[in-house]
């Protein structure tokens, strides 16, 4: 359920090579018999349970006994299940079709945007002082989050100060505000985005569609935000946590 | 953003109502032309910005002159798309039936769901010493997060102790981890439902299918869940914290 990285960590006056221990995210796809329901990014266990548990609270199942069997495909990340009633996976279309909707997260990435991404290519860099001090106003600005210690921020900066700074509930759509703001008015050319929160493969994705050189963090990253940030390019910072940070990838933009 | 409810602040050897400010959220979806996109629960803030990103990050438009027009409906929380070239539309359908997964957060709730909610009728009764000590327990049981800091957990708990405990990415999947669990094994009566992740809708939503009488988190709800549980009878306990604890709804269960 964990993948050790060698990665940078930096604190107040020293930088070392250390190895770092990130939890483990796979995309479990749960197949109700033909039928492709649904993708998961989870940690890899419990998965009967969780492919379970899904469809028992979003209405798809009634109790335990629905499900006449499941199995987990660990290799390629499938839940495939097959329900006593089969009748069951006509009213699924129903539901896709018309009443779907998505708390957050939801992916519309093609195996196109995968396969075609580019490295990011950018000289962009930054001291760590520099990001320290994004990081204190960073958290300062965070109204929402101070008054109801339920929300997520996102900003937008240079490397002056905060551009652009947004809070939602959900870390997803903090990201979409300040993402949405910034392409029609200030653009992402040597801007650093500014998380509150975790930092999934998800996040990554929505990050690469903006070409940012920076992406950096209060919190943890998963083990596919690593692969994916070194495979673009991108420099991924976490646990950015007052004279400590965590540096995952493309190192070289921070100086 | 905020809405603020009379709630019950439990410390150590006190218990006072107070006014306590709650994060607020909303439902937003997305309608491109005449298609229904997705429904975002969110901040509502900066609704434009999350619509302009949402599109980007997803991939469906490349730039901010994509859109032609973007107008909120603050009535019915819709964000209705014009987008320049409406070919796009037709990409939308291809998409959400092929390659649509979601990260979490996916709803199949029906109107029916929400019309048909019934009260949960149980006489369970707990301590707030007894809850205090459970979620000692919980946070001391979260090897994953210990190790990464990344993981969210989620456990099913007697009076006496916990009985399944389930890590995860996201605080949905963990908790889906434990109904899923529980479901085919202790059930979940006269259980408490424990969650280290913020309470939205949408799980509150999962423990309603349960009839689980109460539910307990160490962070912060929002405005929906604590009027859903209210509407539900559910006991929602937030903010866990040491010797603190806010009790939301159906308070007598507190004892």
């Amino acid at each position: 359920m964990t993948e050790t990285f060698d990665i940078i960590r930096i604190k107040e006056n020293s930088k070392e090579t250390v190895k770092d221990v990130v939890v483990e995210e796979v995309p479990l796809t749960i197949m109700v018999g033909e039928k492709e329901l649904v993708t998961l990014l989870c940690t890899p266990s419990d998965l009967k349970d969780l492919a379970t548990g899904f469809l028992f609270t979003s209405g798809i199942i009634k109790k335990g006994e629905d499900i006449k069997s499941i199995i987990i495909d660990q290799e390629h990340w499938i839940a495939n299940i097959v329900l006593v009633n089969p009748d069951i996976e006509e009213k699924l279309v129903f539901k896709r079709l018309f009443t779907s909707g998505c708390g957050r997260g939801t992916l519309f990435y093609s195996a196109a945007d995968i396969i075609h991404r580019k490295k990011i290519v950018s000289d962009f860099k930054v001291a760590p002082a520099r990001l320290r001090s994004l990081m204190l106003n960073f958290q300062k600005s965070s109204y929402l989050f101070l008054k109801t210690g339920g929300a997520h921020s996102a900003a937008l900066a240079g490397t002056e100060d905060i551009l652009i700074f947004k809070e939602d509930i959900g870390r997803h759509n903090a990201i979409d505000k300040v993402i949405g703001c910034a392409l029609v008015s200030v653009g992402f050319k040597d801007k650093i985005l500014i998380s509150s929160g975790r930092i999934s493969s998800e996040i990554l994705f929505k990050a690469q569609k903006t070409r940012i050189p920076l992406l950096i963090s209060q919190s943890a990253p998963t083990n596919q935000a690593v692969k994916l940030a070194r495979d673009m390019g991108l420099t991924l910072v976490g646990f950015a946590r007052g004279s400590r940070m965590n540096v995952y990838s493309a190192e070289e933009r921070i100086i």
